[in-house]
């Protein structure tokens, strides 16, 4: 066991019940897998919160985005003992053949002085819009370049995920810049600077095997120039899938990646990623152990047990502070040393 | 019944006979699915050939590219009593949950003078190339833009499949601009010209459902502002897939796009979309039946029967000579009318 992760002793750092749910009828089942970053002093974190209506015994009900509704919102509801209902994965059912999440996520704000006590917005910050997103926009990654942040995130709908970007320089006023990449991908990050005189963006490709990608951009919204980076390995700790974490951390010795692995039984662990500084298509070493893996408690146990997922941090110096979806219920945060790191990856 | 194809009498134009196998040691088992364009004079098709090595009773042989062995192909086999091996699909089989082909395609030119007849070249043009076609390259379609050719193909690794872009100005020396649409992708087909300023194409992302999507690009390597265009119709000939052909053809009354569907018998028919000139991402009309179907002998019975699919065409006037697919064996050719096809689409 090698986890090199101090975690918060005040853990988790928000819960459903820190967030009030959007609109009546529904409540917040889980928050996590916030993307992170800095802003005027304070760490900002973009939450996930998925959310529900109260069920019942005999039907499964899921909320989807609705534009023709004045709510802005429907509820879809499925007879349990439907024999075209298929469901046990408490993320997804399938109803003839086609996919649905159980929860519907929105994108919200939360603040904090210290990075550990944080103050959730009492409002969704980002919602879903439009066709690509009727079920909802999960996970995003926070990427700031020459002082605008680049939000990645997961765009779902009937048609499948793809990720979505959108870009603001305040906090307050956000630019949509449509599906950056097409069904089925998720897990995007930007790297935090332009390399070669492009933008760098790692990615997930998924519909088949599930490894890491990435590709390059003029512009941010245009991508191309695609490779697979780092696959999942099989035998290993991440041998079912593997998708990248927050931007890459530019150190000496490369850009560190710190990124999720599962194995065939859904366990989620953390490894890394150490990528040439000039050519981050250049593996130069690997986690052959995860650095982090889920034995808390609340890691182990929750909405789906044994999970450690992250997709924001924030760095200073030798701190990585890493926040993470623990069981894909809650937040949480970790302290690692980029130092200590480095050096398992030998 | 509504099939608007006047089929060529001399049908099939090219068999797996009249394609002299790239090596020693393998076979051709199809031609298929070809790309199609004219320069000086001439037609060409740019075909997919599918090979394989002499099958055994007791094993799966297939090829895939090696570029360890100086041959620069190597052979897996699998015994077919293993239980880790699933077969069935004439096309592909798993193994350890790891998708193989039967075959390794290459894309090969034939050139005729009359657009019926024609005479293949003795060698491939182009061969996979790098770990992102190890399992070959498919399914070309080629739309000139300017005096240079835009071929966009399929690559297949056990990494997935995406589009790739190869560029040629002479049919002789060709650049690889790498892959443009991360897996799993295929079916992609530039647009003839800048529409807004911008490169335009249509494609198919894969994985759960199957859809025709739009995407733009300022200089046709790197892509975004990805929309889906066109869906499976539950119920319709079309319900299960549908991808694009090759082009679309500009018309007085639209972008004319033919595109393949398939039921859930897996028959393949063509239909059409009718999309805005000035904004191609707008819908005009969409084919209700088929405008072809697999009624031919050698269109129902094959390496996988009951298929016909068209990714290559070429225009005069009134007429497009589509080439296509039958079977997924033997390459075909037939005439369809603009002014019919638009007048089934209202």
């Amino acid at each position: 066991m090698a986890d090199l992760a101090s975690r918060f002793e005040s853990n988790p750092l928000i819960c459903p019940q820190d967030v009030p749910p959007s609109r009546d009828g529904v409540g917040v089942l889980c928050v996590l897998n916030p993307g992170a970053f800095r802003y005027q002093g304070k760490t900002g974190l973009l939450l996930r919160v998925a959310e529900r209506p109260h069920q019942t015994e005999e039907y499964i009900t899921t909320p989807v985005i609705d534009s023709d509704d004045p709510s802005g919102m429907s509820i879809l509801s499925f007879r349990k003992d439907d024999p075209k209902l298929s469901y046990g994965d408490p993320r997804g059912f399938t109803y003839e053949g086609q996919n649905y999440l159980t929860t519907l996520s929105h994108l919200r704000l939360a603040w904090s002085d210290d990075g550990e006590n944080f103050t959730v917005d009492p409002k969704p910050t980002l919602i879903g819009q439009g066709e690509l997103e009727t079920f909802g926009v999960e996970d995003a990654r926070v990427t700031e370049i020459d002082g605008v942040f680049h939000i990645t995130y997961t765009q779902v709908s009937e048609r499948g995920f793809g990720v979505g970007l959108i870009t603001t320089a305040d906090w307050r006023t956000y630019e949509r810049q449509g599906m950056i990449l097409p069904p089925y991908n998720k897990d995007c990050a930007f790297f935090p600077e332009k390399i070669g005189g492009e933008y760098v963006a790692l990615h997930r490709p998924s519909g088949g095997v599930h490894n890491i990608w990435i590709g390059g951009s003029p512009d941010g919204r245009h991508w191309g120039g695609h490779a697979c980076l780092a696959a999942a390995r099989p035998g290993a700790w991440d041998e079912q899938r593997i998708g990248c974490g927050a931007a890459p951390i530019r150190t000496d010795a490369g850009w560190l990646e710190i990124y999720h692995g599962a194995n065939h039984d859904q366990r989620y662990c953390l490894g890394a990623l150490l990528l040439d500084l000039d050519d981050p298509r250049k593996v130069l070493a690997r986690s052959a152990e995860p650095i982090m893996e889920p034995i808390a408690p609340y890691e182990q146990r929750g909405f789906l047990g044994n999970v450690v997922f992250t997709n924001g941090h924030v760095v200073d110096g030798d701190t990585i502070t890493a926040y993470y979806g623990a069981s894909d219920e809650i937040v949480c945060g970790a302290r690692l040393s980029i130092r200590e790191i480095l050096a398992t990856l030998g």
